[in-house]
């Protein structure tokens, strides 16, 4: 079950409305990049953590909570710099019209649940896959995003007001993206981080295909020798394999086979056409 | 520039075409733990990456194209599941139309740009911000989810052709979550991993609100204390913290403010309802 | 079957070409509140209206054709707003570029089916539930955020051309508002607007929950007592019911459960982890 | 601010789990009747309101964060449901795979964010105006759609459990509608629900086209009588007009008028192709 | 304007209902290449014709119209595929849960806006250019695969209604291939099909790069010579040209070039993390 | 397989950076006239040719890796046109913030899988039927409306850098339109066009509806004579049939029917409402 209370968790002052910057501040609402998705990530992830690991999930509670709180100083963000905007389309493009025109025709100078360019949310961002290792990862990467949005947000204004709040944003999202690391050392070996490797690590290793688990390949149509970089010899990150490079032009490869059109699917041209 | 050439990167093989095991193949393709998204991903952030860090850009560009070829493979191996499937509609359920009837009445028995469910690949799953450290986390991330679909759906049947290939792209999934670990390593102090965090490592820290950037928030609405998990207390893996927990209903808050409607909005009621 | 006839069903002039209020303009074709939406809404409603329920098809369809002659009034609109419009990037706003850039790019300065950002208008907006009570105020909603918008627009522009046929549009939208509701009471007790409540009404009443059909539930974290608001206690507007004010604090709740992960998933950490 | 609490609002059995409805539930989580929806619709409502409306905004946050919690039950639903669900896809339709995949595939057996098709949810679904009137009305009609969408699900299973939890739910919408009924009441004279029409009433009656504002359009090929129903004559429900009918054959109209190409547009054939 | 009769185009008998073929039967209403999208594509081209080309404006008219009348064919096949359908899960797959849910759950048995996996008609399919020759290929090609489409679903069903019915729509769809080819042929020298290529035809030759414009482009990894085919060597179906054949390896290119990061944009690694 | 080559097909230079233009130019990335479209839709119509037709296959392959080249070229531009851009918002409109703020925000001033309005990629646009010729409409139609795109942004430009790289894809564009036609005449019979017509031609012909396939259908609610076009009467293009002119009052048509609401689907009002 789920609370509110009628406070904002952090103060919000716009010294200046400026409807530009309410345009920017979606995209940390509605955007890929934003509240909304990490919000409904994390409850949707807590939603699937089995009750032995009731810790986790309760960082995951926790942090969704958060999140719509978030949502809340964004949207009084975006209301306080709507303030007065001029909206008239009589020099095309000085007004509200030119930056996020439905800010006005359709929210009437409120928040909208979309991007900074009018893209509503989908929810088909929402990453919940079951496995915990693969969604640290999703979060770290979601608060990641999420922290290079808010200092480019940062960059953009002069409003001390605004940088303040983001400052405060940038700061949740410091907190948010070493939890989630924490996490993430905490399901293997909390020693090593990268113990959790290959993800999913439950998978047996045996069953999969031991020619190809640690090759590099180049692609580059000009054969290439091994550059020796980290990433091409050497131990692997997951402790479990010695990187080697192999050349694209030095796979056996298979045939391309396409069988014959299926007369039931009328895919001319296809022998039925021929008399 | 790009080149094909008409050779399949592994053998794809199908003993018994099953069209229900077509429909999940799809979601490799298509869905967004699938090869186009990743094909596209790594596509994008090639673009975005500076000259000065051309081994990083080569790695991305190497990947791109290999994952367009594991689109053909796993839309070679639609094919083969679709051939000779049952297509009458007559017991309603055991055939393709129970299955994906787009795969007949689309694309004439052949693989979809699109999810299992038939839901269209999105442009906008593709991650490229132009921070590689940001960027390779949605890297571990993708090769994360792919390969737990992949295990997945090795999971699903029990065909040798299907198993042999499952297990070709589960390790080709382990070497690039390997490869981008490196990558990550490589970005920073190689000797720590998470060097690079908070990320974006170049904001500065003193900019950022000093108060909240260690404070693990717990939302419970029952009071809670510090459990002592790694997440709550000792230093922050990012190492430049000391984490701390506070309760939510300890943190002052602001108010809520939202002003009056604009009569322009015709927001109702509003004061000039009133005459 | 459908007919067309060569003449708009009101005037539509532009005093001054204007490519921002081209792009206002399509709001109202392909955006949420547009005429897109209701057009095609009525039409699905018709096709599910039963033939003893004849007259309510009938006003159906007739409105339904009649919003598609508003799609032309305001793709006229768009048309005329969009003449001569400056289409250079080189002074990198003050044009059709840093409005709509696709009324030229995709359409050659022609109405699109998209909203005023450009987002395509969505099948999924379109409401048709087969049940008439929920359809009407699915109807009167959409009538009345299409008049709303009609009363921005106005707002937002001083051509006299373009406020004459926004005034047209928000009187069919006052006549539409009012036709729906007329229905709505029709289906029911026409003396009692809120007979067909609760939406649908031929639930079986005693099969519901009686203890919470009616109960107020606040969520506030603060306590609170019933403040006595009409919708926290006395008769409930169904006149089925009386209202009670609950507090969640006090509510008994249920015991979150959460089994442990089924191992075919891959969802570590599990139990085959750990051998 | 949000808090949680780690209970579930109500009891969720399942008797014998069933992953076809399982699937159906989906459509209650992420359909655009379904619970995502409504939250978010109430949280973006309420962060429009004036703080002299608070009463109206409390409602609002109270029922968004129940919302919340009823998005909690229908996971746990979904979950337990899936429980021990049949994977293979050998036999090609008795299984998860010929439901919905991806709640194997994508997500380990548990609730997705997404329809019973698997379709995301969308953002564009969350309707708030800033018109308080408009958006009660789409508050109705989301709970109409809600408690019909629930009555089916009730419908389709014998799962002694399952009706339970939805007899809850069933019970909740009841009261959700007439809460909004309520408020919608409130909003104008409480002793006219209908004072609030046309919406938005702010909107000054005289500027509005006074030929067409009362005026039911037949669009019918064939040309017909007033047929006198309560929305073709008499006083309209507003009681601010008197309904007349208009045949479409009788409306003067205007002329199309579409200008000749823009030679920069290169719509062929234009004159420049002509030499 | 448009008007609408109480009359279907032609007769929908079904004679053994079947949801499944109800289904299918979606994707010819709501999907890509179904009859929404003809149907609004054709409205939007017409309303960008310029009035000397009224023919053309007209001819788009009357099948828009026309298209609208198939929608509610289907529509009535739906619903009649629908009747008495099994909704129970109890079974798991052998009802309209395995099929299309929301054709109960969403519209209560009759059709969708959707496509036969559900997902929602999109208006980015609708295609107007605002060029009258690159329509008239829109327009052949939406006619050549919803005459495919039609032709697999007659291959689908043994139901007689259905067969009859889809006959009508496939001589339907003889005639627009039809229409549209003639028009395409009239914008042009008559006698010259291909008279109006390249579109868009107005683009003046002499600017478009010389070298390329003719050149067949072998992206084959392994160097290939000209194979002599009609569309490697000959004169170019447009008359304006000869194709040449050219292997990518013998391009010589351009160097990639990306600029340092923008310190900006907090793209780490960059300069300032050197520090 | 794919191979990649570390050089650009073309030179990109950009004058005088510019980021209105690189808004623009994102119509031609991710737009639905733009590459991302034509590279998968060749990819995935290769996949679907039988190896009897290698030679088409071929055609597509060479022609999808081209394409991921344009993407390339494209995307360099677009970093171009975006160096040094204005990001604050200060003045509101007159930096990257009126343009494309996800080009700052999202991708650190880079190219975005995103149309010009910000609306990603969608994978419904990629057109694979398994027929080639419907498939090479739909590549002539995109290669059209790719190349008239490509001629507006030509217009839109004073950039003599911009200029050269889209005289080049244009002069590529009409390549592919004469690539496309070529393969369609060699489908058939090569001295003939249209002989592939109607589209599949291998649906038997006197199973189609021989009443109605070559009958053009006024719908104008004016009733109208033949006009005598060449679409009315005469030899239909595929010389199959003969025009005739039908007006839609003549056709005698079939009547509606809904039959009554099932009493499962809650359609109130309905039989069981009357008690």
């Amino acid at each position: 079950m789920f609370y509110h209370e009628n406070k904002l968790q952090y103060t919000v002052e716009v010294e200046e409305p400026n409807p530009a910057f309410a345009k920017m501040l979606q995209q940390a609402i509605g955007g890929i990049e934003g509240e909304m998705r990490v919000a409904l990530q994390y409850f949707f992830q807590a939603a699937a953590v089995p009750d032995e690991h009731a810790e986790y999930r309760e960082a995951l509670r926790d942090t969704a909570a958060e999140e719509l709180s978030h949502i809340e100083l964004l949207a009084t963000a975006v209301n306080k710099n709507l303030e007065g905007a001029d909206i008239s389309v009589a020099d095309g493009f000085s007004s509200v019209a030119a930056q996020q025109p439905r800010h006005f025709l359709s929210s009437g100078m409120h928040a909208l649940p979309n991007d900074a360019d009018g893209v509503p949310f989908d929810g088909s961002w929402i990453v919940a896959t079951g496995n915990l290792a693969s969604d640290m990862y999703a979060n770290i990467m979601a608060e990641s995003a999420g922290r290079l949005l808010a200092s480019r947000l940062y960059e953009m204004t002069d409003d001390s007001g605004m940088k303040d709040m983001l400052a405060f944003l940038i700061a949740r999202d410091t907190m948010h993206q070493n939890q989630w690391i924490s996490i993430l050392k905490d399901l293997g070996d909390p020693e090593e981080l990268l113990d959790v490797h290959p993800i999913p690590d439950s998978f047996p290793d045996e069953v999969e295909n031991q020619e190809f688990n640690y090759a590099y390949l180049s692609t580059n149509v000009e054969p290439q020798d091994d550059p020796g970089h980290p990433w091409t010899s050497g131990e692997s990150p997951d402790m479990e394999g010695e990187f080697e490079f192999i050349d694209q032009h030095d796979l056996e490869g298979a045939p391309v086979e396409v069988s014959e059109a299926d007369p039931r699917t009328y895919n001319d041209p296809a022998p039925q056409d021929e008399d």
